[in-house]
Formats: C-alpha cells, sequence, structure tokens
C-alpha cells in the first residue's frame, strides 16, 4: 500500500470516529499517527466544505505538545484559521511547546494586536527571544534558524559538558552538535556529541573542539544556508551576528526543507511562473492565474516583434510561400536549444558548479557544442527542404538552422550571466523568455539569409 | 571574500608550494581544508592541462585517513584516474578508511580483474560486505546505503548500549540513531542517542524504543528514500532485506546530495536534457552534445508537422498574408502556457503534493485557470489583430488564442498523467515536447478557424 493510500485510509478512520463521536477510537488512532502524516490528514480534511469544523474538532482531541508538532507542518493559512478560533491562554500553552523558529513564525502571521497582547503575558526571557526571531527578515538565516541548541560556556570539562547535554536534551532541537561559547556569548569552537563520548571526562572542551567553525552570518540567504549544509554535510550550522555571537542554528532538516523550495521555485521560474506559497493542488485559483499571467502577456508583447519581421519580409515570402512551411521549426529548434543552454547555465549557477568567472570557459563549450547541435539538425533538415522547395530552399534552411541554433544556445547560456551582472535573478532567464527572444531573432536571421541566398540565385 | 575567491586562493597556495617542492607547506595548509574543499580544489587542478600529475603528488600529500575522504568527493571517472595509478597495497589501505558506501561506489568502478585481485587480500568478511553492497542496482536504496550502523542487540540495557555506542564510535557513519535488532537480524526498534542519555541506566533498550520504525525496502528508489527522510526529518532512514533484516541505513547528508542530484535532473530533463555525470562545467564535450542531441532531432521531426499544416492551408494564407503575422505569437503563447501547465505538474509529483488519483481536481482547476489565462492574452492581443489586418482577423487571433491557450495549458497539464499511465516518466513531458506538440496543433487551430470565419466573413 503507497504512502497516500495508508493516508486516505487513516484519514477515513478518523472522521467517522469524529463523526460518531467515538472518543475513545479517536484518542487511540491519534498517537499513533507521527507529526507529518497527521498533519496531511488535517490541511486534506481542511480543504474540504465544512472542513474548517472538522479540522479545528481534531486538532482539539490532540495533546498539547503533539498539537504544537503537528501545527509546524500545516501552512501557514491554516494555523492562522486554527488561532483565530484559540483564546490567547491556550494558544500560549501550544506556542510555549512549538520549538522557537516555527513559533516565530506562527507569530508572525498574527496581526498586531493580537500579538501584543500574548508577548503582555509571557516572561520577559521568552518575550525578549520570540520577538528578536520574529524579527529577521524572511529568507535569511534569521527566519530559519532556532535558538534551542546547547551552547557549553568555554572553560567547561567533558563530564560537566554532558551533564549539561542531558539537562538541555528535552528542550534543545539537536543535542548532536554542541557549539562552546566564551563569556561574551562568542562563539568559539564546536564540539559532536560523538567526539564528547569519547573523550577523557576530566578533559576540557576547549582542549577537544574544532576551532575553525563553518558559520553564517544571521542575514545570510538562506540557499546559501543550505548550500553550505549540503557541501559539507552538517547536523546542523551555527548563525552569528554581527559581533560573532552566537544567535541560533539551523539543523539539517530545515536546510533540506529550504532546498526542497528552492527547487521547486527554480523549476518554476524556469517556466516564468511566480513564486506559489503552496503546492501546485492547493493554491488557491487566483493566485495561480496571477503567477502565471504577468509572464504570459509580457511574452504576446515581445511576439510581436517576430510578427513585425515576418511583415517586413513579406516580399521574399509572398515570392517562395513554401518558405513559411519551415518557420515554425527553425524558430521552435533554436528555441528548444537555446532554452536547453539556459537552463544548464542556470541550475549550474544554482547548486554552486557555475560561477561567474566561468563564464568565458562555458562560451568555449557552448560555442562547439551548440556548433555540431546545430550542424546534426540542418543535416536532419536538409533533405526535406529539398523536397519541399528545391535546392536553394534546402540551403536557407540548412544555413539559417546552423546560425540559429548558434544564435539561440549562445543567448541562452550567455543571458543568465547578463541578468546576473546587472543584480537580478539568473532563473529570470527563462525558457519562455529565451524562447520568445529566439523567436524573434530566428525570424530576422532566416528571412535575412533566405532574401539574400534567393535574391542571389 | 566568496567562498570560490577563498578555494582558488587555497589552490594557487597549493600549486605554489607543489611547484617548489615545499613540502612544510604542503604538510601544513592541506590538514587545515575541508575535505569537501579539497575535494573542489583537487578537481579543478586535474582538469587543467598535466593536471592529473599534479592532483596525484597532491593525493600522496594527504594522510591516508585524509585521502579516503577527500577521494569520496571526487568524481568517479577522478577516483578512477588516481586508482589506476596506485598499486593494490596502498589502495586497500585507502578502501579500508572509506565509508562502506562510497568504498563501494569506487570499487564498482574498477575493472573486474583489478577487483578480483583485491577481494582476494581482504578478510573474508569484509570482503563479504564489500561485495553485497557493490550488488545492489544503482538508484536504489541498496546503493546508496552504509553498513557503518549502530546496531544494539534486543535485551540490551541503556548502561550497555551507551558502552556499545562508545565502542562504535570511531568507524559509524552516525551513532546518534541507534537499531535495535533481534537475534535473527530483524529490525525490532530504533531509539535516538538522545534518549538513551537521558534514561535510566539500568533501563532495557526495548522498553525505550520505537517499535513503529520508518524504514525502506533495500530497493526502493533512491528518490522515494529522500523524499521520506525530508518529510519524517530524520537524520538517518533503516533498510531492511525481504526478510526484514537490518542491512544499512541512509544518512540524512546521503539523503540531501540524492534530493538535489533528482532536483537537477528533472530540471534538466523539463528541457529534455539527459542526465549529466556531471556538473555543466566539467561534464565532457561528447557527452554534452549526446544529451541534448536526441530530444532536438526528434522534435525536427515533429516540428515537420507544424508546417504539413501550413502547407495545407496555404491557400487561406494567400488569401491573407496578415495571418502569418500572428502565427510565432499564438503558437509561442501556447507554447509558453502549455509548458507552465505541464511544469506545475510534473514538479507536483516529484514532490508529492499531486497525487494519481488528483487527476480531475487538477484538470478542472487547469479549466479555469487557462481559460482565464487565455482570455487575458485575447484581450491583449485583439488591438493590434484590429490594426494590422481588421476586425475579422482580430475576431480570428483574438478567438483562436483563448483556444490554443485552453488547448495547450490542458495538454501540458494531462500529458505528465498519460506519460505516467503508460509507465514513463512523468519528466518527459518537458517544455520542448509540449511546446512541439502545441505549435503542431496550434497551426491547425489557427488556420481552421481562420479559414471556417474568413469564408463566412
Amino acid at each position: 500500500m503507497s504512502l497516500n493510500e495508508t493516508l486516505t485510509e487513516q484519514k477515513s478512520v478518523l472522521l467517522a470516529a469524529l463523526e460518531q463521536d467515538d472518543t475513545g477510537t479517536l484518542d487511540e488512532a491519534l498517537p499513533e499517527l507521527r507529526a507529518a502524516d497527521i498533519g496531511e490528514i488535517l490541511e486534506d480534511i481542511a480543504e474540504e466544505e465544512e472542513g474548517l469544523v472538522r479540522f479545528q474538532a481534531l486538532m482539539e482531541r490532540l495533546p498539547i505538545e503533539r498539537r504544537a508538532n503537528v501545527l509546524g507542518y500545516l501552512p501557514g493559512e491554516l494555523q492562522l484559521a486554527w488561532a483565530a478560533e484559540i483564546a490567547d491562554d491556550a494558544l500560549l500553552l501550544v506556542l510555549e511547546e512549538m520549538s522557537s523558529d516555527e513559533r516565530a513564525d506562527l507569530f508572525n502571521l498574527l496581526d498586531e494586536d493580537r500579538r501584543e497582547g500574548l508577548l503582555r503575558r509571557m516572561a520577559r526571557q521568552e518575550r525578549e527571544e520570540l520577538k528578536r526571531l520574529a524579527s529577521y527578515e524572511e529568507g535569511t538565516a534569521g527566519a530559519i534558524m532556532t535558538s534551542d541548541y546547547v551552547a557549553i560556556p568555554s572553560g567547561m570539562t567533558v563530564s560537566q559538558a554532558l551533564m549539561r547535554v542531558r539537562q538541555t536534551a528535552p528542550d534543545a532541537e539537536t543535542v548532536y552538535q554542541l557549539y562552546i561559547v566564551d563569556t561574551e556569548g562568542r562563539l568559539v569552537g564546536t564540539l559532536s556529541l560523538r567526539q564528547l563520548m569519547v573523550a577523557r571526562p576530566g578533559a576540557r572542551v576547549d582542549d577537544l573542539m574544532i576551532k575553525d567553525v563553518i558559520s553564517v552570518a544571521v542575514d545570510e540567504e538562506q540557499e546559501e544556508v543550505a548550500r553550505l549544509v549540503a557541501r559539507y554535510d552538517l547536523l546542523a550550522i551555527p548563525v552569528i551576528d554581527a559581533e560573532a555571537r552566537l544567535v541560533g542554528i539551523v539543523t539539517h532538516d530545515d536546510a533540506m526543507d529550504v532546498a526542497e523550495s528552492e527547487a521547486t521555485e527554480d523549476i518554476h521560474k524556469g517556466m516564468s511562473i511566480g513564486a506559489l506559497e503552496d503546492g501546485v493542488s492547493r493554491v488557491p485559483l487566483w493566485s495561480l492565474y496571477r503567477k502565471r499571467v504577468f509572464w504570459l502577456v509580457l511574452l504576446v508583447f515581445a511576439n510581436l516583434f517576430s510578427g513585425a519581421g515576418i511583415a517586413y519580409f513579406e516580399d521574399t515570402i509572398a515570392a517562395q510561400v513554401a518558405l513559411v512551411f519551415f518557420l515554425p521549426l527553425l524558430i521552435g529548434s533554436g528555441g528548444n536549444a537555446g532554452a536547453q543552454a539556459a537552463t544548464l547555465t542556470v541550475r549550474g549557477m544554482a547548486t554552486g558548479d557555475v560561477g561567474v568567472k566561468d563564464w568565458g570557459k562555458l562560451l568555449g563549450r557552448e560555442l562547439l557544442v551548440a556548433g555540431s547541435l546545430g550542424l546534426t539538425m540542418a543535416l536532419a533538415v536538409a533533405p526535406i527542404g529539398i523536397m519541399r522547395g528545391g535546392e536553394t530552399v534546402a540551403m536557407v534552411v540548412a544555413f539559417s538552422m546552423v546560425v540559429i541554433v548558434l544564435f539561440g544556445s549562445l543567448l541562452g547560456m550567455c543571458l543568465p550571466f547578463i541578468l546576473n551582472r546587472i543584480g537580478w535573478d539568473p532563473a529570470t532567464a527563462s525558457a519562455p523568455l529565451v524562447t520568445t527572444l529566439i523567436d524573434a531573432s530566428g525570424v530576422l536571421i532566416y528571412f535575412s539569409i533566405a532574401t539574400a541566398l534567393l535574391a542571389g540565385g
């Protein structure tokens, strides 16, 4: 049975029990499910007609700690819907059980009055920490980090540090990577629990720790954080402020979530689709429309240049209507080759494989590869050119194919670098944009070559 | 200073020291670098002219354990180049230090004679394990798992288990997640080191462990493994054979690597580019050509249908040449909208957001969104239609736009489901394929509408 089928079944069991007010079954079935699965089931239920009421009822049946966990798996909109129905007292209890990063995220969704009210009822330390975590800009290390890490004061012995780990274990997001800080709170080293466990109990952590710590600044972009975690196979990466003080950590699972959503965003951008706030099957229709329409309409106007090009060459076309036959083929091929080149460059830049300095090298490689591709495609199309319009037309078509594929590929390869230089996201060099640019250029190239060769012939 | 700049600088230091045979500097600089960074620097050096000799010399300067680590970060081809220059004795020493999964990968690259020779010189247990790990099919859980995990026999007490962790710590890939096995080697539960550390020393692991373990079969696809690790925020996932015996684990960092390379593959497939064996800046030119040419040439022939369509409607075109003006625009817009729809569906399926059962729901949504998109684009293009060819042409163009965008979007949305149904990878519904199909259909739709409306007018 696949994961989806299992979940669908579990959902029916829960809904049936809820329907019959069968609290026994509910209290038995719910704890056996994992938080991630409950989250998905609840999300599914909330979407259905009148589903929100049932969603709230099921949330109520979860023990507080579980509820806090499940909340972290729900989309913001649903967290908000849940919070709206809950009194401040109950909300505070759940907030307390949430991990510090998820608490700050939910807090940021609430309106200001509610936030003020909640803050007033918190202990001072808690309040300060929440305000701090909630203040970081979205998309930065600060916004995805947690403050539930294990800090070990410099100077401690191994056995003291182990004791500290045991004390902190219930609350810390991870206890497997320990951070050694000086009296000012500055990060001076790191030590894995594994190293600590095999060390002599009387040794000092300062003598065991790795001093050259990989860390990120609190305003570092989250993509870069995810890239470092993946590159160095880290369990967690410490986050420091401008004074080198340790302010949080980003754990591997949060980094993996970032990497996944960045990949989705890149893939969508590659098709000129704006960033969606949720999965495609759930995002509101209006939002889906909005994220797609901008570039489509823009490209309508860009495409008019192709039309203008055609209008300019009306005489050539009228003289040799067979030329139109090859038009979709030529501009389509150029667009495909160019979109491939752009995609390779954009993804290479995103994974860190391609740097700005590699520009010249890639250009040389693309020149060779695209030239070969163009020649291959010209050979494929030449016989059809002869069949449909004779040798001259075949020559025009084959020659145009080489030039258009070469031009399109080079444009596709260079565009991400150019966009990057002017401060845009290279992924803006999406397939639709590249294709449209090549369409317009392809028309000009094709009919220019045709006019030249046919006039001479 | 960016990561790339730092690496370039470190590379120059290493190369200069090597040039001057300055072993002091080398032995000082190398240990300070991280294995991932040394790997990248060495890869860079190996690519340069005569670089392989320098690459080998630098590898020689690394302590054996370091060398084993760095090897894991090098592409297979370079690992092979290195192994070819090394005697069996030296190779065995390094193999021993590698993690079991990387050892099996390198082993699989060697030719059979060499493999046999190496196996003969290994201890029996080592040999059996290596043969086993090397035997799993690429792309499965078995091929990416490691056998360096901590197994705790069922029945042990907490203090016995802690002792076992300390003993295994130097060799295990992770000691933070422990796996409890019965006398037959079957996985019966899991326990985190965190739980173990806070438990009463005399308690039995069987009373503490989680019995409902998330595990994967040894032949499970690696994408699914990565998806489960991400979904349940796991440090590692246990891998079991058909008899439920624990045979290995896949750690979070290996899962993250899989997720990243799968995302890259999906993005490339979205442009009809075959899977590359390395980054785009490093893969051999011939390979880059091969991975791109297949679909490009195939699409050349597919595009001929557009041409055939045009030929069929030659009379309509001759009567109203202004129609050609809008041809690139209409088929381009349909292609863009269709490619967007395909991308959204394919990525949704890859991340697990869209299941096969969501087909009907997505169809309804796409109908509404694509209809709105088509209307918007028709409104944008209608004024130009009036300008260039009068009201009738404007009507033809606007009406065609709605139909083509709607048809293209629905085709793009459905194609991944259809491909999936016939057992193909949904990602084959790439932008070039969708665009080409829509190009051909767009020509037919446009000129059919034109023929009908113009004949009537």
